[in-house]
């Protein structure tokens, strides 16, 4: 641990200004600063440092991971070690000392405006000495054992004694006089005993003893003295000291720590309503419990609904969308709110709260997590229109408008007006709503649309929530331009969808898959990988068959260490367009009530449950740092790989769903910590079958029947 | 111009607090901050904005150019068009108004607390509307018409009129109903007009009263109407007003504007002392007065010095540096100061001070600018030690340490210790040094190794010297790492040495031309390139021989748009080293006296004057933005372009000193403009030969007698 520095002495500002006045008089326009322009510190209202120094001429740059400077934050699970590296120096010849300090960041705002610098208040911190990676670059890490968010801060200074040890060594090897070195040791050395405490004052006390006691007129003996004295004890106790007056400190680097599950999850989307066995009624939660063995014996670990609350009547939606429903017509989910309640409350068909709370516990009880759809918006039944119609944005008759993207028209629905000047009201009671539903066992949202609300009332929104419940994370779903879809993520999103679902050609996912695994993308963005959702059925999906299903669900579960399907739409092969064109579902579950035949012999639910096993037991698929693309000579196929230490799975898929395809494979196998001609066996988890590989070019085939290879690279015990 | 925003009425914010006071109770811990988290103002102080608005929504990000987020300035010259772009973009589907604003920065300290953002004083600033490039990309450019510093900001905001009218033309060609959105265009107008003055005012309220008057049941009628009434003229009158209440801000960015030879220089070095025509006595003023033509015919613009001070005599250095002086040693310039003077004194043995101002009118009759050496150092003898004793570190014998890079040694020179408690005192006397030379008609400075001197206080003192006189540029002798490089030139050096002098094999240069021609070091890093100092004798000009001189010429003076040579021993051809494995020259003028025949037939002075009039006669070789690498087929040859409108120079280079060398181009003729199959002509601007090329690959060849081409591309007339 660094022990706090000393203050020393100050002299007034005054005096010192007092010198060389008339030269001052003349250059006033140029007055020296009182902290000369740069001070990097991070607590701004720190008074100048003792005259010892003009200022820390120490420069920290480049710090990663971070996102635009520390402005949001860096995001990591519980247990990840995080790997800080700066490039760190100084003018002149002078070595330097860097510490990366961490901490758990306090309840309270982001943002306090004092923050406590490690110089300041060191016990607040934890400390780290970092080490040189050569050319200016220097690197530190911790592990981030609990949830939440923690800060770091990298400081750097003048090391005073490790530079006199370092040009002492010098002169020694270059048989150069040591006196006026020693000299100098001295000072050093009780300087930083007084600033020194217990046995390391001890320590330093005795050290500069000794140093004083040296007289001998030969070097050689001179040389062998001193080096006896400078031990690595004393070097080590005297970097504790390090801080005296000066310093370098960057601002603070948030890191928010999330559950594993908001890296590695496996996604089931379902419409209760249509889990009924009986095509008389609608489903009920009672019935979706009854799924769960059917959805964890697939293994997912999380079980995604659409909204589950009451359904208004107004402007009520018909089968496939249109604009006036039938009688008998369930509504658009999404369509939130009627008499019988509005977001806190639930769908009277679908059941009650209890039978809700019974659900997120049996699904537990299956290793499952109840996702929540969270969709701020409203139909023109809902409680609010007629309690808090100032939330609602009125046209200049009084009318409130519904939501639109000109000209596209969504009569059911009238989006909440962000802008009111009831703002904060209206921000408060919707994360009241939010509690409200972590406190009945939900820890996952999947937000509707995020992109159509203020970016700060989302930062604030999980910010709040996350400082209370940091387990809780959450699903952007904007399908929208680039650079909001990562805005969104920077400002707090757990996860984000991404156009994954469009990215079907070798080049288009190969491209997409290193845009998402660049710094700084790869620090705060994490995809969810979905082939299928309610509103896409892709055009591949509708036209590519069995194969096409099959090899979407590997790209999306072995490229995305968190991904989902729709179903059971996706494992029973649901494939009809509404009309020609269109990525609509024929007969969307949007719209009306569906049942499904889960025992239907072409389901690819087996498959699927495949796949999961093949994620959960191989932890190299629960990550994408370490995605890596490989060469192969056929258009037709892509390969990847992701390795966790000894785990190594090699991806191989054919994107042709009519034809066989074939072609030579080159692996990269030095980045998989292989010998060029290694031999080693491609276990193909899929299959079972083994296959013997050596070096880096090796052939592969696939049909459209089975046209993936999941690989687990096993290396041959006889080949080191 | 962009008119002031009118305030609007203003809530109380306790009255807002108390609405709902329970529920906020209940989440005290989170509440909500004055200005929500991520108030992206330049002025942190502005009250929170009326309550039409939560926030501005608007997120401004990637702005280019920058260094480091606007802590350092980008660099331009005058008369540059400073391209600007960003990110530009906000939730939900409005539309949004972007302005570039950009203002010369007041005098005054840069860091002034509170910046005057161009939406509380836009008098101060002048406003380009920015126009979008896709994807959330936008643009806007100025031109920097004076020498000094600018600011730059970006500001963006919803822009309610525009996200109205695109609404409305989408109906139109939707065929929808009209009524409702023409109430509410009704309104935007109204409010716009009550914003605005004179005839603007007019034409806001005549175009609300012509929306207001239509009344027909006719949508096509309707439609027609409004189309009428929505012109150009009325759209470019309400973007004046589009600010009311909130928007985004950035920070301020600021652009250093440096004189056109910032960027475009040609150097000469020479010692004065060995500018005598008579080896009897040492050369003068007077006699490099009489060298001037020679200089201004081989085509520099700037003669450099080294230090013109008097030298001190302790520890005087002798020939080839040894540590003990004859009594006729001469020293080294940089042991500055004796009984004769310091800084601002001229060596006795080189003339007056009037001496000196009329070689610096007469250089400027040639066309040619004086550059001093700028080194804080002192020799024991220099005035300072007396006058200043605590301006220099002491050992704890109270013996001034020399300066030393251990285990090296320089006794004859006094390092200034800047972190002296009288800093102020001491950095205010080095800025009346410099101002004294500046009076004495100095706008050049090369300083000497300034990365042993503190960052803080170079940054100081180069901002305070441009604040009054923006024509002076510094050029940074940094032989260091290379980030402690890159942070001189970010923090205000004009010029930088580089690693050139290293870097000569073919894989090297196109290395680190690319790193030198990256953003963001190409926006505030100028190269200086240099193939000879006289500090450095590097190996290939030791063995290389004429051939290997006229390459590293070229090379320098056409990578580089700033280069500079050490002569006469450049263009003589000087070449022995003070030993085996030196890069010290034998005989070095740092420590004596030289004479040197000008007029030796072997001298490059004409191919040197040959190549400087092709810098001057090609705009493309003024800059360095533009260069291009191309592919040949021989590692021994090297090709790269630079254009400037239809300016196009392409150089070829044989880096083997020995043979001859040929071989396939691959030029990118669709970069250079032209289509794949065109046919032009390279001019060889050193030997006059016209050679006719066409298409992409084309033969060269180069003897080491001459082993460079330097090409005007010139198009072929009936080739459009």
């Amino acid at each position: 641990m660094v022990r706090r520095r000393s203050v020393g002495d100050r002299r007034p500002q005054e005096e010192e200004r007092s010198a060389n006045s008339s030269a001052r008089a003349r250059f006033s326009r140029r007055d020296l600063p009182e902290v000369p322009t740069g001070w990097t510190s991070a607590d701004s209202s720190r008074t100048p440092p003792p005259p010892r120094s003009v200022v820390s001429r120490c420069v920290i740059e480049a710090v990663t991971p971070q996102v635009d400077g520390g402005r949001f934050p860096v995001k990591a699970i519980v247990g990840d070690t995080v790997k800080v590296e700066a490039d760190i120096f100084m003018d002149g010849h002078a070595v330097v000392a860097c510490d990366l300090w961490f901490r758990q960041s306090m309840r309270g705002p982001r943002n306090a405006p004092v923050p406590r610098t490690p110089l300041d208040r060191p016990e607040h911190w934890s400390a780290i000495a970092m080490r040189p990676l050569g050319n200016d670059r220097w690197e530190g890490h911790f592990v981030v054992t609990n949830l939440g968010e923690y800060r770091f801060v990298i400081t750097a200074t003048e090391d005073r004694f490790a530079t006199w040890r370092r040009d002492v060594m010098l002169r020694i090897e270059a048989c150069q006089q040591l006196d006026a070195d020693l000299a100098e040791g001295l000072v050093l050395l009780e300087n930083l005993a007084s600033r020194a405490e217990g046995a390391d004052s001890q320590m330093l006390v005795s050290a500069a003893r000794a140093l004083a006691s040296i007289s001998s007129a030969d070097q050689g003996e001179l040389s062998r003295r001193v080096v006896e004295i400078l031990t690595e004890n004393l070097n080590t106790c005297a970097r504790r000291y390090v801080y005296d007056g000066d310093a370098t400190c960057t601002p603070e680097f948030p890191v928010v720590v999330d559950p594993a599950y908001a890296q590695f999850s496996s996604w089931y989307e379902l419409f209760p309503r249509s889990t009924s066995p009986d095509p008389r009624r609608p489903g009920t939660f009672r019935d979706v419990i009854d799924w769960l063995p059917y959805i964890a014996g697939m293994g997912f670990d999380v079980l995604y609904l659409p909204p589950i609350h009451p359904i208004g009547l107004t402007n009520r939606k018909g089968r496939d969308g249109v604009t006036t429903a039938g009688s008998k017509d369930p509504g658009s989910p999404w369509a939130i709110g009627s008499a019988a309640g509005g977001h806190t409350a639930v769908h009277p068909e679908l059941g009650t709260i209890e039978d809700f709370d019974r659900l997120v516990t049996e699904a537990q009880h299956h290793g499952i997590a109840v996702a929540l759809d969270m969709a701020w918006q409203a139909s023109p039944d809902h409680p609010w229109v007629r309690e808090h119609p100032d939330w609602f944005q009125r046209r200049p008759d009084g009318t409130i408008r519904h939501a639109e993207n000109p000209p596209k028209h969504y009569e059911d629905i009238y989006p909440i007006d962000f802008a009111t000047s009831s703002w904060r009201e209206l921000w408060i009671a919707l994360l009241m709503v939010t509690e409200y539903w972590i406190d009945h066992g939900v820890s996952i949202f999947r937000v509707d649309n995020p992109h159509t609300k203020p970016f700060r009332f989302w930062e604030w929104l999980i910010g709040a929530v996350k400082e209370t419940h940091p387990e809780v994370i959450f699903l952007s779903e904007a399908f929208t331009r680039p650079k909001v879809m990562k805005y969104l993520a920077k400002l707090g999103f757990s996860q984000s969808y991404t156009y994954f679902t469009w990215r079907t050609t070798k080049w288009e996912l190969e491209s997409y898959l290193t845009e998402l695994t660049q710094p700084d993308v790869i620090d705060y963005f994490r995809p969810n990988f979905w082939p299928n959702t309610p509103d896409i059925l892709p055009e591949h999906l509708q036209i590519g068959g069995r194969p096409t299903f099959m090899a979407r669900l590997v790209l999306a579960a072995t490229l995305s260490s968190n991904y989902g399907i729709y179903g059971p739409a996706f494992e029973l092969g649901e494939c009809l367009p509404r009309s020609a064109g269109s990525e609509e579902y024929l007969g969307s579950e949007k719209y009306i009530v569906r049942t499904w035949n889960l025992h239907d012999p072409r389901s690819l639910a087996p498959f699927i449950g495949q796949v999961n096993r093949i994620r959960r037991e191989n932890p190299a698929l629960a990550q994408m740092r370490t995605l890596r693309l490989h060469k192969v000579d056929n258009e037709q196929l892509i390969v990847y790989s992701k390795t966790a230490g000894s785990n190594v799975i090699v991806v191989v898929v054919n994107l042709d769903f009519r034809y066989r395809q074939s072609g030579w494979v080159d692996l990269d196998i030095a980045a998989l910590g292989l010998a060029p001609d290694a031999r080693y066996t491609m276990h193909d988890l899929l299959t079972g079958t083994k296959y013997p590989w050596q070096g880096q070019r090796n052939f592969v085939m696939l049909d459209p029947e089975l046209p993936a290879h999941i690989f687990r690279l096993e290396r041959d015990p006889r080949d080191a």
